[in-house]
């Protein structure tokens, strides 16, 4: 995808995000290497040849000596205690993220003083497994990766997190902290929900209902087989945005309880739901072109063109 | 599975479960005709060399001079016209059906004096697709195939109907309908009306949530690629058993978005959804034994081994 000399990384979390992107960047020909807080995960990496420590301190002064970009790929809860890490030890490094929320990691860079060289961004693939054991170099082959066009952004960081993205196979979408939190709210965190409601509902009719059980509940259910902290980690610090498309889908799902209940009837939801999908089916992404990281009006330009699916699929 | 001489069968609609079971009872070595209301879906079934008409009437004198096993395979709005029809040229035959309900066709059946030979049957297998060119022959192969065992079922129609359930790879459910339709209210209407809602909100959040979505979402409303009348006809005329289980589902939604919104937590439904998932990724099918149909107390054995998780591979 590029050609220019790339700059090392430093992986911060090499669970299944974090690993599957220093393989893939490996891959590519990028110098890399990672922290993980598991003795066991650390290991498993170094045993498939990996460069990966548990000493968070010499990961991230190698950084600071290489002027590495790293990247926070561990859960929401403990993003805290690593930006504390690299505002101690690696301060003018670039710094991105993989974590599924963007607003509260943008609040948190800023007050550790670090949103001058920070790019957010959240790869949109993943399984229901974790840990170093699921890693795949291809994970992020075609999917799409959301990259911070928040302001104050600026061009050359920007470009790194762009270039690292693209390297590993994935898209770029130039979103913003709260678009990007309300979006996956819509699209990650209510699947996880209603994942979870429908296998609960399931179980409650016992052996002789989950003996019956064909692809749509397989199916509607799998990611209900995330371990529930990583559900938790994934969906609670987006709560705000959550809470507000989870009462819309509770009023949607009471309505259609009522017209089911006063006419037997679930038109309005079948066709709604239809329509939806079909939407979801025939999207196509169209490549944003034109748009050159610090020109006039640049963030702003990608921006509006994200919010209308366009994906960048080089550097310009 | 079986080695008696094979009686012929009739099967009336040719769409997707019906045209699956005429091909895979052929390939099992059945003689086979079938109807179908549409002269488009006849005519594609003639074009790949099995013999379906539109003359429903043709096709059951036929049925009744062959002693043939009828196999209704019409959406629930439909039934009815195909009931009226039997009872007037084919009372004589045994009958079943592979309907997503059960109550409302038992029911249908007896009004129509059809009781003595009808044994209910529901294989849990489909796709999104719908039509003859979805058609295959390979859709039962180790699905489950719900059969009744409600009072008044007499021995040689069951067995009948057991064995071309079997003889299509698939393995056999014993249930009554009230439990049938309480069971798949939960894993397969319940998935229905959660994926439409999904969908429906992930659209709602416009191209850019949609050009984010990955897995989760796919994964999560792929039945809602059904057509609406389809899904309709599926879910509406069990009302009550999924109105009992959408109720069910929307307190446990309503008390996860307020403990969301009071304390920032989804530990409960996390941990739920998460062992519900466990329990149907871990339940294994036990194999029913010993008992024969027309023994004592057969049809309260095969009730209670199947509300137990069990079911038949062969017939005894």
């Amino acid at each position: 995808m590029t050609s220019a000399k790339k700059a090392p990384i430093c992986v911060l979390g090499t669970g299944l995000i974090g690993g599957s992107l220093l393989r893939a960047a490996a891959a590519e020909g990028y110098d890399g290497w990672g922290y993980n807080r598991s003795a066991a995960g650390a290991q498993a990496a170094r045993d498939d040849g990996f460069d990966v420590t548990e000493d968070l301190t010499a990961a991230l002064q190698r950084a600071a000596d290489s002027d590495a970009l790293i990247v926070i790929a561990v859960p929401m809860p403990a993003v805290e205690h690593m930006l504390a890490a690299v505002a101690t030890f690696a301060p003018h490094c670039v710094l991105t993220d993989v974590v599924s929320v963007k607003g509260p990691v943008v609040d948190a860079v800023r007050a550790h003083g670090l949103g001058d060289r920070y790019v957010g961004g959240h790869p949109m693939a993943g399984t229901a497994e974790s840990g170093w054991a699921a890693t795949d170099p291809g994970l992020f082959r075609d999917a799409v990766w959301a990259v911070g066009v928040d302001d104050g952004t600026h061009a050359e960081p920007w470009s790194r997190v762009v270039r690292l993205a693209l390297d590993c196979g994935a898209v770029v979408v130039p979103v913003v902290a709260a678009a990007h939190d309300r979006a996956v709210a819509r699209i990650s965190h209510l699947p996880h929900v209603l994942a979870e409601a429908l296998a609960t509902a399931g179980a409650a009719g016992g052996a002789l209902a989950l003996g019956l059980a064909a692809g749509s509940f397989r199916d509607g259910t799998r990611v209900a087989g995330t371990a529930p902290d990583l559900v938790r980690a994934i969906c609670e610090p987006n709560a705000a945005a959550l809470l507000e498309v989870l009462d819309e889908t509770l009023r949607v799902l009471a309505a259609a309880r009522d017209s089911l209940r006063a006419e037997q009837s679930l038109t309005d939801l079948a066709e709604a739901g239809h329509d939806a999908r079909k939407r979801y089916e025939s999207a196509t992404r169209w490549e944003i072109t034109g748009v050159r990281p610090g020109d006039h009006n640049w963030l702003e330009d990608l921006r509006a063109a994200g919010e209308r699916g366009g994906v960048l699929t080089r550097l310009g």
